[in-house]
């Protein structure tokens, strides 16, 4: 089965909200086992709706239409989709009652206005609505199926889960779509690709790598009865995994420093961050973890070089022998923390984030990131050149930083 | 003009991310007064991508297409659109030779699978990206403009200022629409609201409210010839000053750590932070700002209560009588934070981000902010509730204590 969806609403094309229903119905539809190979975004325009309509029932079975159920003068959906279906609008005394309910349980009185909502399809099936005064609307013409439902997200996530998603379901039977994200870092996308070029070209599972910041998420996918499903995504993942080992970092939603976090948190260890360019970051990253506390301890953002001196110790022949960004003042600044807070680990950022402050010698996005522990020190130099920006720069050193402390308590 | 976006991509129809460029594109797009009456989502489908394209064109004049640029074999956009415009793809060595020192200044060795990038249409403009590897691409054909842009947010943000904007700016001259963002915070959407209603009734300029987190964006937009929407705004700005005073923060662009930056870079003062439960997000905004060295000094993460003491000089007893999230020990901090960072001020939070933690007595969501200046300290206890969950809790709390800075710098 083949699914369109249709989103409405002339805020969309201004750009004045994003389109979160379109995202959730596509999860749905993807979970049903549905393909859904277009959407499409149209204003509050009856003809422009109707042209909308029409090209998704020549190429889809199951039409999703969201937005355009208010009762004011610019919600014109349900009117202009009855128009494409040759239908005429009838009041239904039930929708009417309904609303009345709605209000009066409000202690309100319903405006006129609002019986518009009342007047639906003639051969339409009414999608209840628990949550608002417009119904959906279930529309079934030469094998298609067009389900109409406000563009509220309360209201039309209920009327998805309580009725579009079991109809769906029911007549599409048994597969399922099932998938799981792997998330890597430590390498650049196309690096990892390189690893992986020929998992990637295969079906069944379908295995497809996005970039992101910092990272490289691995959505490995597949189709068909739901042990069947099960079987390919854990083949893929044991795939994936014994070629890229420990670049893999976590899985479905786990952030870094949640994975950094837990395993800290299991070995009873605990940390404190110093930092120069991150300006923090390292430290919000860390604590963004609810229980962090536990592994947490204490973090510095020495920004001067005096702060440097004063709250890391860091010696200042050090600072005047190699400079604030150095692989020496990283270390030391990693030492300093470690010692300062008592903890089991110390880690360590200083770099130049840019826009101004690069040389020739040490340019925009050169970075230092240092990691103390009991057996000593270790430092990492970092190149991420000027494009990512002040920002980029900034959270990809955090990102590094972070994955130095997860591949130290790997290994380690 | 008309104009139309086309967004491709799997990962969209399958709903695993949302598709916040086309949001970003749709309100530059109203930004210069072009029509979107339409937006297509497709996935990595060479034919769907191709019909996408010449519906398209067959309505619109200029179409922005944007994802599926990678160096990935699923990344067939360039391909499927030269395809639909009859362009055969030719090698172009001034991409090839960026993608070369892309790679090359990250000390990093580019895979030949990225070099598919520089394979472009033959009658293709460069768009350059100076933020990745993949080129965006120009093409006119039978009075049509199309752009092919990367999916990744941070480039296609980059082309669209530097390139995509000016051109179609230059191609659609006379009326325009302009607008100015006034950005306010201290109160909360509803009271902002009540306080400007009639404005937002009005038309020539229109006036209309969008709640963020933390903060309030009123967008005051006019439309026609130049000078007369330069009158518009400035009128419309006026009024809402009038009624809001120092609520408004930042106009735009401006964030509020730029302006406290601004203030307190133009006044020659420094500043230290001191945080418990936003864990380092204080430091981390207030460093985000270019050239925020030459006011922050330093910042603490002061996370343990034995931290507290032994960075911040908090005295014990304080944190025994009062307990850590307190007024007592908020002020403690922000007095501890400034006399060790030798500032000219220290700004403190403390407080309780849950999820866990909470009590009766001190609930979720309760924080403290300090100010410790030259005249004295001064603090203030915020209830955000647990609605807004950790990080919510945590950004309130710093966007709080950056207002209570700037509207100190601002007063005294």
């Amino acid at each position: 089965m083949r699914a369109e969806i249709i989103s409405v609403g002339t805020e969309l094309l201004l750009g004045q909200i994003v389109d979160t229903n379109a995202a959730f119905l596509a999860r749905e539809l993807a979970q049903l086992g549905i393909d859904l190979y277009f959407k499409q975004t149209v204003g509050d325009n009856p003809h422009r709706i109707q042209d909308a309509v029409r090209l998704a029932m020549s190429r889809a079975e199951a039409i999703l239409i969201t937005g355009g159920l208010g009762p004011t003068e610019d919600d014109l959906t349900v009117e202009a989709v009855a128009g494409a279906l040759g239908e005429d609008l009838v009041r239904n005394e039930d929708v009417a009652a309904h609303i009345a309910r709605f209000f009066e349980s409000r202690g309100r009185i319903p405006p006129d206005t609002v019986y518009k909502q009342a007047l639906v399809p003639r051969h339409a099936r009414i999608i209840p609505n628990r949550r608002g005064t417009a119904p959906g609307i279930h529309l079934e013409r030469d094998g298609r199926m067009v389900f109409i439902m406000p563009g509220v997200p309360f209201e039309m996530d209920g009327m998805m889960r309580e009725y579009v998603i079991p109809y769906l379901a029911g007549r599409c039977g048994g597969a399922l779509i099932g998938s799981v994200v792997l998330r890597v870092t430590g390498e650049g996308e196309s690096a990892v690709e390189v690893r992986i070029k020929d998992l990637v070209r295969g079906t069944a599972p379908t295995i497809a790598p996005y970039a992101k910041l910092g990272e490289v998420h691995l959505r490995i996918t597949a189709k068909g009865p739901p042990d069947e499903v099960r079987e390919q995504l854990a083949r893929g993942e044991a795939l994936v995994r014994e070629r890229l080992g420990d670049l893999v970092y976590g899985v479905d939603e786990q952030t870094l420093e949640m994975v950094v976090g837990e395993v800290l948190a299991a070995r009873g260890l605990t940390v404190a961050a110093a930092e120069s360019c991150t300006g923090g970051l390292l430290a919000e990253r860390l604590t963004n973890v609810p229980g962090s506390s536990a592994y947490f301890v204490e973090g510095v953002t020495a920004y001067s070089d005096a702060a440097k001196v004063d709250l890391l110790n860091v010696p200042p022949r050090l600072i005047q022998a190699h400079g604030a960004v150095s692989a020496e003042v990283v270390e030391a600044m990693a030492a300093g923390i470690k010692a300062r807070a008592r903890t089991d680990l110390g880690v360590s950022i200083t770099g130049i984030a840019g826009p101004s402050g690069g040389t020739a010698e040490k340019p925009v996005g050169l970075v230092f990131i240092g990691l103390a522990h009991r057996g000593g020190l270790l430092h990492r130099r970092l190149t991420f050149g000027s494009e990512p920006g002040r920002q980029g720069i900034r959270f990809l050193a955090s990102q590094a930083a972070l994955n130095l402390l997860r591949l130290h308590l790997l290994r380690g």
